[in-house]
């Protein structure tokens, strides 16, 4: 009966999230309630009391609104008129793993795929599907983590992946201007070719796609470094719900003119727009990484050992990765290969990686930080990546958790934005409640988190 | 005849630029449109249609709109009520700075200056001039060069000066809340105590307040390290012009909860609202700096210098601030004091500043670099400052432009974004248009630009 209960109140918890990303947040972009004619400004209107925002808190289960059409052979004819045979799916074989995201936690029942290949064909899709009343999903790469990607009932899903072109890159400038289907490690290829890296990185780069990012203000790997994407992306070209394109594609480091509409689709899931194309800005690539894998005896060690790396290594400072000995537990025993860097365990794990221009100067500041460290029992132990092999070595222990953790059972997971200090109390407080329901092999891991 | 018809070129240009900001861009924030009843939603639905963008080239006079209300003694009176007989300023002494912009080019005729101390004050004074089709301009350091944070008319002038408190500072994480009336020196005191820095910095950081920073979007002179205020501020407490307080007041490294709306009010010149607290995020503060000035012969020399920079001084390059030969030349002789750091004169100069931890491998790597540029060819001569007098000096060219710009005669300054490579063609496109009007001692002067 216990292990009923606590199943029952995770999964209630993560419908309703999932209810609210449906709408407001989660992962890659997703416009559900848009193509029922209801334009944004209702949604603008809705959410413009922000003293009462909704957490989704409540748990409600979704119905199915009979206000939506559903798909029927005339749709579809239209729409192979539109995108050609090839590129409207129906096959259920191909149908299966878009409706399906990757923790496999959510299934939809879409029974068409649409693979437009340009702006125009996705103007012309969201405008009938607008006319129809057809629910629809956009996705980009489906890798991400709370459902936001694939349909929740029978949405017409629009796969961005055809829309995979690079537009432009401003060699002084470091400016990409992209479809938003480009999949973000091509990106990564593309710019290292040409000296740039691309502002984010994600453990799921090789899948993910540049337009679900924009949508979802991925964080990732970088933003200790680059900050967010509301500062790195200076323009986006979106079609609205009702077929509109907004051509807001700035490729200006500052553009002050009129107001910054574009920020409203950074993060906000698709749900006011299709986003179609990207400008970003990317920093230059910098030739020397080094990285180093600490150990630390409590969380507030670890909050500390942040505020010292921002200010001794301030600027080559690139990712700041924070594990505890749970998540390392996990990933040793089920990653094959993985292997503990440092010889003891310990109860919090770090991960610092520097970039700068001078693989030299930025080794001795990283050691002379390290020794500091040690010295003053920040650290209790710790080691520097000696070739690009144990660097990836380092790397794989922090991006493989959540493959450690698929491979352990039914994963919950949830990326949460917290204060720093609060972080790990949410740790312990689950760890509290799974305890009580001790008849299940459950466990609270993490956080994994990067500030 | 050829001498009016020029200046009456510009100044029409220059009106008409002023009438664009008044609503659309420019300085510090202004409501003006909005006490009419005219809600923000109306707004949202005018800027949708970006295709046609309103860059405002035609040459319009404004008229004052007789939709608005004259203030009477009623009003005055119940002003007193709700701030207090001393924060009501009718006294003509004191509102004739308020009245008058920065570069003595806008004047407006403004009877009432209204000086908040609280949200709650801004929002009762917001929903009663709303109620009584007053229009408002709310009004920070008033440093502003495009002329929009003064009365077009007899706006009544919200000065935010009196809500100047600093609320908190997370000393882990760095992020600062503080009110909008805060004056960018006295945030940068205060943070250089704790160990941080503001993430901006302005020429006229002396006078300007944080919310017109944020009102304006200023990008300034650590624009090239830090970004742009989209990406630092966290979140925004505003008033909209019915007196409706908006708290998105996060206080989150990322918080993609619900629409990120804070981000129309970075930046649309309090046309949507009164910023009142802000939330930004503080880098920390590093302790070397290192200042070179440069010599290049061509502007192409300049850009290239730029990718360098990026390139080889990448996580330590702060600042990259560019001015001509004719910029140089009204700075020395127009400023006391000043004088040429290089011994020759040349066509371009460029200061780089770098930000490291580290004083001596910071500066071997700044000396590396301007060795290898010398031998390059790219620069023509370069020295870099020895102690902070040298430092200031060679900022002071820099920052002083304005400053001996006004001492020369009528300046019309406009902040431009413009991509790179076309940024010169524009001045010598001035040069020739000026010198076709040739009995006139007019120059076009700059662009002095911060990447």
């Amino acid at each position: 009966m216990a292990k009923r209960k606590a199943y029952s109140l995770l999964w209630r918890t993560s419908r309703c999230l999932s209810n609210y990303h449906s709408l407001h947040s989660g992962s890659p972009h997703s416009i559900r309630r848009f193509s029922s004619g209801v334009l944004p400004n209702a949604v603008f209107q809705r959410s413009f009391n922000l003293r009462s925002r909704f957490y989704g808190s409540t748990a409600t289960l979704i119905q199915r609104s009979p206000l939506f059409s559903e798909v029927n052979s005339d749709d579809v004819s239209y729409f192979k008129s539109v995108l050609g045979e090839n590129n409207v799916i129906q096959d259920e074989d191909r149908l299966q793993p878009a409706n399906t995201d990757w923790m496999h936690k959510y299934k939809g029942s879409s029974k068409l795929l649409l693979l437009p290949r340009s702006t125009e064909e996705v103007s012309h899709v969201m405008r009938y599907c607008n006319s129809r009343h057809l629910a629809v999903v956009p996705q980009g790469g489906n890798t991400g983590l709370v459902g936001g990607s694939v349909p929740v009932f029978d949405e017409v899903i629009i796969n961005m992946s055809l829309m995979n072109k690079i537009i432009s890159l401003d060699k002084v400038s470091g400016i990409l201007v992209c479809e938003a289907g480009c999949i973000l490690e091509n990106l990564e290829s593309f710019l290292d070719d040409e000296g740039f890296v691309m502002p984010l990185d994600l453990g799921a780069k090789g899948s993910c796609q540049i337009g679900g990012n924009v949508s979802t203000n991925a964080g990732g790997l970088r933003l200790v470094r680059y900050g967010s994407l509301h500062g790195n992306v200076l323009g986006l070209e979106v079609v609205l719900a009702n077929g509109t394109v907004m051509d807001m594609l700035g490729t200006l480091r500052k553009d002050n003119t009129g107001y910054d509409l574009k920020h409203l689709f950074i993060g906000s899931e698709g749900s006011l727009g299709v986003v179609t194309k990207v400008s970003i800005l990317t920093p230059t690539k910098l030739s020397a990484t080094n990285v180093a894998f600490l150990a630390c005896n409590d969380y507030l060690s670890c909050q500390r050992l942040l505020l010292e790396a921002k200010r001794k290594l301030g600027e080559v400072l690139s990712a700041f990765e924070f594990l505890d000995n749970h998540a390392m537990d996990v990933v040793l025993n089920k990653l094959e290969g993985a292997r503990n860097p440092l010889p003891g365990m310990y109860n919090f794990y770090v991960l610092i990686e520097t970039t700068g221009s001078d693989e030299s100067y930025d080794r001795e500041k990283l050691e002379k930080f390290l020794f500091g460290l040690m010295e003053g029992g920040l650290v209790s132990d710790g080691v520097i990546a000696q070739d690009i092999n144990q660097v990836a070595s380092f790397w794989r222990i922090r991006e493989g958790i959540p493959e450690a953790l698929m491979k352990s059972g039914a994963v919950y997971k949830y990326d949460l934005s917290l204060p720093l200090e609060k972080m790990y109390d949410l740790v312990e407080e689950m760890r509290t409640q799974l305890g009580a329901a001790n008849d299940l092999n459950q466990e609270a891991y993490g956080p994994q988190w990067h500030p």
